[in-house]
C-alpha cells in the first residue's frame, strides 16, 4: 500500500534538528499554552518540568510522575500541530523506568523526550542546594536502555548534562555528553545557569560530533537565537517564560478585580470572549456540524 | 469519638452563602490558577467550563467530559485551602449521569457543583446561536436526583438557569429557580449577557426565598460585588478572567521572543524564577526533608 | 525518506477485515485480559462498553466518559500487540462529540471504533426496556463526520445498528447500514438479541455491498466462526465471556477463602506466582537491565 | 454544628485494626474486583502493587507511577463501601515523594496506605534476585514525613518490612518494626516468602508493643485467619489470588473459545448477562430515574 499519510511530528522534528537551521521552542504545560506557541510559529513545544509542577503548586522536585507528564504532553499534542519535546526529568527511576516512557510517549504520539543525568528524585537545577549527578556510565545505560526500548525510527531522545550546574565542569560535560552519544542520544543538551553565554559558547566550539545540541538560555536570555545558530546550535529552548508571564500577569489581574471589587479595570487589557472562541477554533467545529 | 478534624470545604462554602456577606469568587482551570486566586483572597474557586474547554483548545460544546472536569477540579482543590465550585454545564447527560457525576465530586472532596437546564451537550452562552432550554420539569428532576445522591450533608448543588440567555424572559427564569428550588437547590444561579445589571437587579428585587443568589457579571462588569450585595447577591463569579488574561499575556510574550530573537525584552514583566519557587512553597517542601 | 516502521495497527485490522477469513476478537476491558486474548491468538481486542462499566460497578448507561473509555483502550493497546475496537456507544453525545472521539482514539493509536444509533444516554441492549433509535440521517451525520474528522487513511470507523434490538424489523436494519455505508463506514455491526442466528443469517444474505459485516453472537452462541465465515461475516466478536468469566470465578474463591479461613483450597485452581510473572513479561524487563 | 456524617472509611479501618478480632482483606485491582470482595463480606480491599502491575501487563518493578496506584484505587474506593488500603511499594521515591503520596491519597478518602523498606525502584519480593533495604532510619524518616504530612486524624499509615524477605533477619525485623512504630506508624506489616508461618509466629511472640500487626500468607497459606488471631494478628491480606484466578480462568475460556470457534461450551460455567446486571446495581440506579 502507498503511503497516504504526511510525516510524523518525530520525523519533522528530527529533520529540523539536523538540518541547518537554529529551531526555536517554547516551554509550555498545557494545550492553550501549546496553541498560542504554534500561533507565533515557534517550531516545538517543550512541556516543561519547572511549570507542570507549578501548575499543580508542586515545587520541580520529581512529586510529579510520568502518568502526570505524559497527560500533559498529550494534551498539548492535541492541541497543536508542532512536535512536543517533553522533559522528562532524570527518567522516573532508573533505566527500566526509562524503557517504560519511551513505550508511552512514543505509543501516544509524542516526537521526543529529554532526559537528564541528575540522581532522582532530583531538585529544579536554579534551586540553591548541592546537586548530585549519576554516573556517566548508568546515565549512558538509561540513554542506550532508551533507543533500545523505542519502536518507531523517528522518534528522538535528547541526553541532557547537568555537570555545569553542579560545578563538575566543562571537560565533565564534554565526557559525558560524548558517552551519551555513544549510547545513541539523537540530540544534546547542555545546561548553563551562568549570567552569560561563555559556558555554552565554550562547549560548542569543543563539540566536534554531527549530534545536534540544544539550550535553555533562561540565564544568559541576552543571547538571541541568531548567535546560538552562529555557535551551531540546533534548537534554542524558552522553557519557563509562558510560566513567568501567567504567574505574574493572574497576581495583577486577579488582585485588581478584588481591590475594586469588579473587573472594570481589566476589561481593556485582556482578551475579549470573542478571541477566546477564535483561539478555541469555534468556526471550524461548527462547520462540523453542518 | 470527638471529632478532631476540622470543617469541610463544603461546610465553609455553605456556611458563607448562607452568611450575611457577599462572597467573590474566580474562575481558574489549574492549581496555578487556583493557588493565585487563593493567594490574592477570594473566598472560592470557579472551575470554569469555558476555560476548561480552551486549556485544551477545544470549544465549550460539551466535548471535554465529566471525568475531564473532575480531575481539573481535583487539581484545583488540591492546589488551595479555598472551596471549588465545578461548573458541570448541563450535568454530563440525563438524572443518571448528574447522580453519577455527584457521587464522583462529592468523594473527591469537591465542595459544590454547578449544573444548568439547557439541553445535553450545549453551547457556551455567550456564543450567538440559539440556545435550547431543557424543559423546567426534567431539569428540577436533575436537581432532585442530584441532592438524593450525595452522601455528605454539606455538599453544595447550585441551579442555574439560561432563561434570560434564551430570551425566554423573567418570569420564565422565576418559575425556572422556584421549581428547582423546590427541588433541593442549595443556591440559584441567574446568568445573564446584558450589558448592564438590571436583569439581575429585577431578578433579585423578585426573589423571595432564602435560597441564596449566585450572579456572573461577564457583560455587567462595571456592577460591583458591593452593589450585587447590596441587592441581595450571596456569591459573585469572575468566570473567565483568568483564561482571558492568559491568552492576552501569552499572546503578548511569545511574539516579542519570537520577533526578537530572545527574551530579553521582556524578563521585566514576568516573575523572577524566585518568584515562581514561592508559589511552588518551595521552602516548606525542603522543610519536611529535614 | 523510506518508510521503514511496521504497518500501524489499523492497516492490519483493515487488511484483516477486507481479506477473505473471518476474524475473530474477544471483549476486554484491561491490559490484563488483552494480553490473554493475544495469548490465545484471537485478532483484534474489543474494548467492551458493558465490561468498562463493570469494573466500575456501575450500569452500562453511558455514565463513563469519553475519556474514562479512552484510557482503558490505551492500557489494552499498550499491552497487546493485537488492534483494539473501542466499542464507543452512541458516540457520547452529537456528531461533534463524534468527531472529538475520532480524534482522540486515532492520536492514541487505536485501530477503530464502532458506533451505534441509538439515542444517547443509552442502555445496554440486553436490558429488558424499550429502547430509542436516532433518526437514521442524524446517525449518519454522525458517521459521515467522524470519517471527515479522521486524519490517517487507515482508521477504522464500524456503525452498528441496533434496529433488530429495539424491534424495528430488518428492512429497517439494512435501510440504516446502507445509509451508514453511503456516509463512509469502513464495516457495519448488525447486533441481534435472537436466542439462534436466524436474523443474522438473513441479514447476511440481503447484504449486497462490500463492506465488511460485524456479529456480537451473545444470545446465538451455538452459530460457530466457520458458520459465521460462510455466511460471510468479517469479524465474530466474543464480547462479554471474559467479563462473565472473570465474576464467576472471583465470588467462588473469594467465598471459598472467606468460609474456610484460608486460601489453603484453591490453591491448585489458581495460576501460580511464576504464572503471573510470566504474564508481565518479567525475563524480558529483566533482560533490558543488563 | 452537630455531626450528621457517618464515620470516613479512615475511621472504620483503624477502629477495626485497633479492636479484638481479627480482619481479612483481599486483593484487587479495579472497581469489579472491589465489588467482589465486599459481596463476599471481607473487612478491606488491598489495592496490590503486583496486581495492578499485572493487570497493565507490567512487571511489578515500579513502572506504575503513583498517579496510576491512586487511580486505581479511587475506583476500588468509589465501588465499595469497604475500607480501601493502597500499597504504595516503596513510597515512589525519598520522604518528599511519600508527603505529597499522603496528601493524594488522603484527600481522595482512601484509608490506608502501606510503604514498605526496600529501595526505589523496587522489585516484587517473590522475584529471585537480591533484594536491597533501605536503611532503617531514612525508611522512619518516611514514615515519620507521612504522619507528618496526613491532614485528618484517622487516616492510617502501615510501615512493612522486607527484612525477612532480604534474608536480614528477625532480629533485624523487630528492630525496624520498632524504629517505624516509634515514627508514628499506625500498624506494621511483617511480610515472609517462608513456606509455613513460623517466622510470621516467631515474630508475633516477640513483637510487644499495641501497634497492630499485619501479615500476607501468599506462601504460608494453610495457615488460618483464626491461627492468626490466635498469634495476635489484626489483619491478614490474601493479596494476589483474585488476580491469580483471574488469569487462570481466562486463560481457559479464551482457549475454549478458540478452538470451539463458539462459546457454546463455556456458557454454563460463567456468570450470566443478569449476574452482570446485579453487580452494577442495575435496579437501584433505573430506581432513581423515577
Amino acid at each position: 500500500m502507498i503511503r497516504r499519510d504526511p510525516p510524523s511530528k518525530a520525523e519533522r522534528l528530527r529533520s529540523g534538528l539536523y538540518g541547518d537551521e537554529c529551531l526555536i521552542a517554547s516551554g509550555a504545560y498545557d494545550g492553550l499554552g501549546a496553541a498560542l506557541v504554534e500561533q507565533e510559529r515557534f517550531d516545538a513545544i517543550w512541556s516543561s518540568s519547572l511549570a507542570l509542577s507549578a501548575s499543580r503548586r508542586l515545587p520541580d522536585a520529581s512529586l510529579l510522575t510520568m502518568t502526570d507528564y505524559l497527560e500533559a504532553a498529550v494534551h498539548m499534542n492535541s492541541a497543536a500541530s508542532l512536535p512536543v519535546i517533553a522533559d522528562c526529568d532524570t527518567g522516573f527511576g532508573n533505566a527500566l523506568n526509562v524503557a517504560h516512557a519511551v513505550h508511552e510517549f512514543e505509543s501516544a504520539g509524542i516526537a521526543a523526550i529529554c532526559i537528564e543525568d541528575k540522581v532522582f528524585p532530583k531538585l529544579n537545577s536554579f534551586i540553591a542546594v548541592t546537586q548530585h549527578l549519576l554516573p556517566a556510565d548508568e546515565f549512558a545505560h538509561k540513554i542506550a536502555t532508551a533507543k533500545a526500548a523505542q519502536r518507531t525510527s523517528d522518534f528522538v531522545v535528547i541526553a541532557r548534562t547537568e555537570a555545569l550546574i553542579t560545578g563538575a565542569g566543562m571537560d565533565e560535560a564534554l565526557r559525558r555528553l560524548n558517552l551519551y552519544a555513544d549510547a545513541g542520544a539523537d540530540a544534546v543538551l547542555i545546561h548553563s545557569k551562568a549570567p552569560t553565554p561563555h559556558e555554552v559558547v565554550e562547549f560548542c566550539a569543543r563539540w566536534q560530533r554531527p549530534v545536534p545540541v540544544v539550550v535553555v538560555p533562561t540565564t544568559y536570555y541576552t543571547w538571541s537565537v541568531e548567535q546560538a545558530r552562529e555557535a551551531g546550535v540546533s534548537l534554542v529552548i524558552y522553557a519557563n517564560h509562558t510560566l513567568r508571564a501567567t504567574v505574574q500577569v493572574l497576581s495583577e489581574v486577579l488582585r485588581e478585580i478584588r481591590e475594586a471589587g469588579s473587573s472594570a479595570g481589566i476589561e481593556e487589557r485582556i482578551a475579549s470572549m470573542s478571541d477566546i472562541f477564535t483561539l478555541q477554533r469555534l468556526d471550524e467545529w461548527m462547520a462540523l456540524e453542518k
